[in-house]
């Protein structure tokens, strides 16, 4: 059985993967450093990606600096899935706090009224694809 | 019933959560850009993190230089779950291609023979947890 194969994704196939709403990954580079990577839990509206996090934290000093946003979907059965990566600007406002112009966020206690929004300047994608007529599931069972 | 709360994670905890194999994530910063994100598969060997790239890829071309690994697992439907950040410098062996030494790639056809081991410096993590006696399970069906 041939291996699954990787494909680039269009931006609007990107698009048409990333969930409405639900878990991704904030990435943040800080000068030489590692990144910075943490899971948020997002909508998107109007193709940009919105998150809510605590006035003060360190998302919430991301304003006008460049952000990525991943999100990801695997089988680890058939070894199939996608990946999608969205870089752009952040724009943060302190102010908001309207609970309908953002995801509730899903942890209590912290205050999490800043709302950040991810200005998109590029959107990438790639998908491990199975090889079509080379399916034979009783080699998984 | 109360929100889950979120708790940060010890070292210990993290390396007891992170699954020993399975699909994680590889960001990379860029100068000032924003990171670039992408998923791997991946083995824990002896607390350092070892994955599979392609000679002349982007992952390839990260010897010495600072690289973070991002897993989490989440729980929707009761909106708990972790997530662990380690944060590091990788370091690139071209020449190793012993099938036992790194984890096979799920894709196939792009010859990844380049093993890509991150050292960690610094381990961190984060859990969603479910608020103890307050669970309802009839409030989310």
């Amino acid at each position: 059985m041939s291996k699954p194969t990787l494909a680039l994704l269009s931006v609007e196939d990107c698009w048409r993967l990333v969930p409405d709403a639900g878990v991704g990954r904030i990435a943040v580079s800080r000068d030489r450093e590692a990144p910075i990577v943490v899971p948020v839990n997002y909508v998107v509206d109007d193709r940009t990606i919105v998150f809510r996090t605590g006035a003060g934290t360190k998302l919430s000093l991301l304003h006008d600096r460049p952000i990525s946003f991943q999100v990801d979907d695997f089988d680890p059965l058939h070894r199939t899935g996608w990946s999608v990566l969205i870089r752009g600007v952040a724009v943060v406002d302190e102010r908001v706090c309207d609970p309908d112009a953002a995801p509730v966020p899903w942890s209590g206690g912290v205050g999490r009224r800043t709302v950040v929004r991810l200005w998109p300047s590029s959107v990438s994608g790639r998908r491990l694809e199975a090889p079509e007529h080379e399916w034979d599931p009783r080699g998984y069972l």
